[in-house]
């Protein structure tokens, strides 16, 4: 705790749930045991850098609002970003953090420089994560902030952008490497089109399925062990982006020979811009062995761009984690705030309870998750709605034993002719409210 | 012609752009050449038996509004509804109807009598076909509208019902393939959820594509020639429907090893209820070598169900069209009216003037389409933005022969710094309204 | 409890929040105090009569799912229904409920008759009412199902229609009266249009506010004193209602001179489809003093219409019943349930647990509400922050003592320069998960 | 022409349907007559500051794009920046334009300097519009870019902010006033809330509705001619804003009793964003009386932000069209393109034509507005579907002269039993494509 940017705020404590201490963790307790595992193992927190530390407080109708002491793009600033950031997550206890290259270091006139800049400033977060003990969860490049890539990085139809941002991306990886982070991302933010009347789809899914294969061929090279993450996000910048949502990811793969490989980063501000619930979009992560970590902001679900909130809404969150525990939970994954404070939130300590609050909904939410998983409740009602598949004529039709015409002469033999049961909806989510 | 329905309106002629008379065509003139082949053989129209003569102008809260004199259940009104249907094919000239099993026959008890029924109708429908020449676009089987299907057809968890749409299936390939059917669509409006609380997603999942195997197993076994088709819908009846999209299709039939066998008929309104423009799932299809045949009819972009309405926007279906000839036209695909008169439409003219209106409108399009291809201006465009890629390094880039190393290597030697170049949306889109 | 619809299930039960048998409540004690009322009198529970027992269980692509033994449109089945409906009412011990005149007696052939069926089957509920103790929360004309209505009731283009509306409402205002009915609704499902190209908007909402009017002035004349209420919903089953939110309604009273006659009922889902938040409208609605009642139930933020589902959020609701607290709490209005089961909930107890499930989550809401009212933490907060317009010369401006060329001197002259201060959003979205 | 910002290029002409030069015009030549008035009379197009000339390309997830010498804030950029816009204005021939305060001059320390800025260019503005002849539409301050406006101008809960607010809104009205200005424009793009945990609702709409009434009186005062316009939003920036649309904005008035002094400036993107047609709006202000002016750019329909593009659908624009003629057409209002390029339309190309294809398009609608309504096809169906209303009976229900009981009482003895007749639709839209 270096700098003075939090005054004399020290690290923060679970007082339990009596507290109004704006300042305190009301259920987030990292030592709390949930399922035989510690919460905070579970949970696996990260701050993000970019909104935190980066981002000025405007949108497309004001400029800025935030006045931090080290905007301006220097390497000094980077220091002092750093320094508070770390800070940041030191008071908070999040075990990890997340960046952009383009977070951390001043843009350079050139590959040369930036390479340099950003080479630079892992230094000095090798130290800072040796001093705090915070380690990075992933590391990632921003393709899609700069004019050069205007139209798309991977996708740009002039190579030279593409050349350009595979070179970042392999600077990106090293820095990820270098700090031991445990995944490393990429969000295709400009991989997609503003208008498919200048735009040759086909040939751009085909550069952006070498990009990844570089990628992918690149972290085996020099032997990084952590997770390749794909962020889906239907669009915003762009009118469409290609890394639609998770089923649109797992074809992508699967065209590129990349499946077992690449896992998803879902957000779900992401799911709900692409008309999906954040449990759809896990489950179907499970579905296809693809999922990896979450980004758990949320958004407005009535305000059509990535409103980046933090979450508050804790029967959603509990469902979120229902599926990340049905899906073995978190292996390299974790639990990334890629939300921002609103750009009225002028204050440090908004910065800390925004994420008190997050954390402390998360900490709910997973309670709550691993109770339904306990009970036991809910998925025994889906094994018992099931079960009928568990027979002998039911598994020869869904081995491949029996074709149309087998399987209609059973039917017309045997005159079946189903009733349906009831699916209980409402039952279900009468079960689900006895926890959140 | 055999019944009153219509009274005494005769078949439809061309009378040019200049006609008023609301019974004629103004641009649609089946003979008309457009690049080099008749417009009849290009745009291939099909009207659907479902919504003209099934369709009692109910909505969620409201009932019939249309009084038809084959409403009722039997097969005495099986026979008069196919003879009025006929009569409106010929009236328009249309090459083309579609139909699901259970608009053209009575409900049976069970699937005997289904099939009795179903076949029974079949052989009326050859000897209409054959009366009038008009052909059979595609046929398909309705696995959504009976309460037995209500959690699903393939996707149901009793795998009873599994076995029914199966058998229900092979009924309606047989039927189609006997009528000589080019197509076998198959929609499913209930393979989904409405709630993850009582589905398992991945069971699910792999039921369909089960199912979809033994769908393509028994064309193979037939000898039916005629394409397997996957119409996409992101939701409505259900939550959420597993085909929703054409990249998510393509998911799926490349998880289940279908690419090869299995295209996508897609419709404009179930487009925009993904999310996606028209032209954004044709452009799709065509770039992942999916695309079959179209459903044009347009959906109210404001109004959040399947609003099937009759195509009005000629702008629109131009862009349509043209990526339809940039896929290189239909094959056994064709364009299908999925559309339904508003439920204040209540006179047998309106049913005219709305198939009139709509392929009056494809007629432009189709020929802004066709000159839009011809003058090039577009595709010269799009060649030359991406025209970098056909340098040496690009292609060594594309094809895998540099890593991200060796290409960082290359940005730092040659100190690459891409400049951007002006991607001229507005002056696109003024070219697209030279001819339109 | 007379048929045997529900078996032997008694009447529901508060056994405390540890309780897990789905037919007792866990929250819902009518009789725990709750800001000094008994929470029975705060909340005024009403079940609504359509969608509980007169819906099939249809939607857009299938047809009927229940199979109720009162299902066919006779006077027989009428009264069947009633038992059945009244047995739920006190098996839930709702202590009011609702209906249309079409829900609760067969069509007749003409007006008269409708109205002598209507009459002998409200004789009935009088009857049922004293038996059991059921109130009439409203009581409203379904002026949207028969197709004379589909192009309107009020906003007919044929004046005959208008009549037979007026005159049916004439008969359901008598029925609503004699029953005791403290409220009277009106929601224009078809007062809007399907498209302008055959619509004078003008002339429609004129002869709307002409229907209201009469409706007020029947009202005085037969000493009905009960409040009249319009239902806000944008669109569906029309492209556009004229009746869109609570704003668009609060207009067009002053328009026609209504805005102290006639008050709102809010659903939460309509208030959905409307792009707005359920608390916007209820905050609307109090702020501009025509606050009625609601219909508690809930729209699926991702599906475009209208889902009428049983509500199952507790933070929302809490923040919901925290605006009708912060209004004053209902007078004559209350918490209505418009919603229905989901078409796969087949059985006696789906319906029950349904409405179960909601009240209880209406307790949590209300006491959270009732806590965050009492702790005064978030009001204030809103106090102190425009605590400034208590001064002297802010407040001269809000009298309208100052003109902009007094203000322009005054900020020129004491160079009146302001800083903004934080809004604190994510502080008080904390407070707000202090309670729920 | 005095900058070299343009190259060589002159203004652009009329060179007939048959030009592929994309700097003239096709379709616009304002001295055609149309209705008896020359197209520029009708269309009165205007050119926007702030989208051409201030704003830098960027978007929430990218920087600056656009490379223009005049960006940078001082009094020098700001006179070439006011060359260089008049230049554009003269080359297209637009013969008005339209600012925001900040648009034109430097932010100054404080409301005095920002005044003395304002005066400064206002003086050289008058000195452009004489040289070219270009007039201004109207005049706006930008009251939500600066952090001082995060939380509001008139809705701010520091009544300071209000009245920094009003003193600029004097200046404004001021130099719109000095500078032959033909309305004054107010967006409040702040005047909302962001959450309704912090917001007082009814408080901020009676600050809302003092500061209109101080516009109105000042107007008044300084004798101000033109029309005070609002322009009707519904969220982005904020989550909600007040002025949703216009029947909101009708509520507004009349509460504040300002529906004779304000008028509505409408624009599709806006309307779009509420859930509205932009014909619905035009519509709707003509029934109401406040229809002053419109912004004539779109929005996507599948982008939920503002995309403030140029137009480009041809058949949209000639529904709207139909709507200002219908309702007389533009008084002191026009058609400004309150649009802005796609960030990757770098050129200054670019920018002519974006508003040569707007322009265009907008001559083609007018034309084919005005032929729909010289034809009358469309106006004589609407009157003949409400002839009845004619009717005597009719006449006297809507005059109020008869109550329910009566008109019940007359429903009943004539045994009155409405038929519906067909609405059409489908006819009246293929009507529209004979002009489109």
């Amino acid at each position: 705790m270096k700098t003075d940017f939090f005054g004399n705020i020290e690290r923060v404590a679970h007082e339990g749930p009596d507290s109004i201490n704006p300042l305190a963790f009301r259920h987030y307790d990292p030592n709390e045991e949930v399922m035989g595992k510690r919460m905070e193992d579970h949970l696996r927190f990260a701050a993000c850098y970019w909104h935190n530390f980066c981002w000025p407080g405007g949108d497309p109708f004001g400029g800025q609002t935030f006045e931090r002491p080290w905007f301006g793009d220097t390497m000094e600033n980077a220091y002092l970003k750093a320094d508070v950031a770390f800070d940041m997550f030191s008071i908070l206890g999040v075990p990890y953090y997340c960046f952009h290259d383009a977070d951390v270091r001043p843009e350079g006139a050139d590959f040369a420089e930036n390479t340099r800049n950003l080479n630079t400033i892992v230094d000095y977060f090798a130290e800072k994560q040796t001093q705090t003990g915070v380690k990075l969860l992933w590391g990632t490049a921003n393709l899609f902030s700069n004019r050069r890539y205007m139209a798309g990085a991977a996708t740009n139809p002039d190579p030279d952008v593409f050349a350009f941002a595979a070179a970042t991306v392999k600077t990106c990886i090293d820095a990820t490497h270098r700090l031991g982070g445990e995944n490393y991302v990429l969000w295709g933010g400009r991989e997609g089109y503003e208008t498919l009347l200048n735009t040759d789809m086909g040939r751009e899914l085909d550069q952006l399925g070498r990009f990844l294969n570089l990628v992918v061929e690149y972290k085996h090279n020099i032997g990084f062990s952590g997770t390749i993450l794909i962020e889906p996000k239907p669009q915003e910048p762009t009118k469409h982006q290609y890394d639609y949502d998770v089923a649109t990811v797992y074809g992508f793969l699967k065209r590129y020979g990349l499946e077992n490989e690449v896992r998803v980063n879902i957000e779900q501000g992401h799911a709900i811009l692409a008309g999906h619930s954040f449990e759809h979009e896990l489950a179907t992560a499970n579905a296809l062995g693809i999922f990896g970590s979450i980004d758990m902001n949320r958004n407005d679900y009535q305000s059509g761009w990535d409103t980046d909130q933090f979450p508050n809404n804790v029967p959603e969150m509990a469902l979120a984690y229902y599926h990340v525990l049905r899906g073995g939970g978190f292996t390299t994954g974790g639990t990334n705030f890629d939300a921002k404070l609103r750009r009225q939130s002028l204050d440090p300590e908004d910065l800390l309870m925004a994420h008190i609050g997050g954390m402390d909904c998360c900490a709910r939410g997973l309670k709550a998750a691993a109770a339904m998983i306990e009970d036991g409740v809910l998925s025994e009602f889906v094994d018992a709605r099931y079960e009928g598949w568990n027979g002998e004529a039911a598994q020869q039709m869904l081995a491949g034993n029996m074709g149309l015409e087998a399987i209609a002469a059973r039917v017309e033999a045997e005159n079946i002719n189903p009733s349906p049961r009831s699916g209980r909806q409402e039952f279900l989510e009468n079960v689900v409210n006895r926890y959140v």
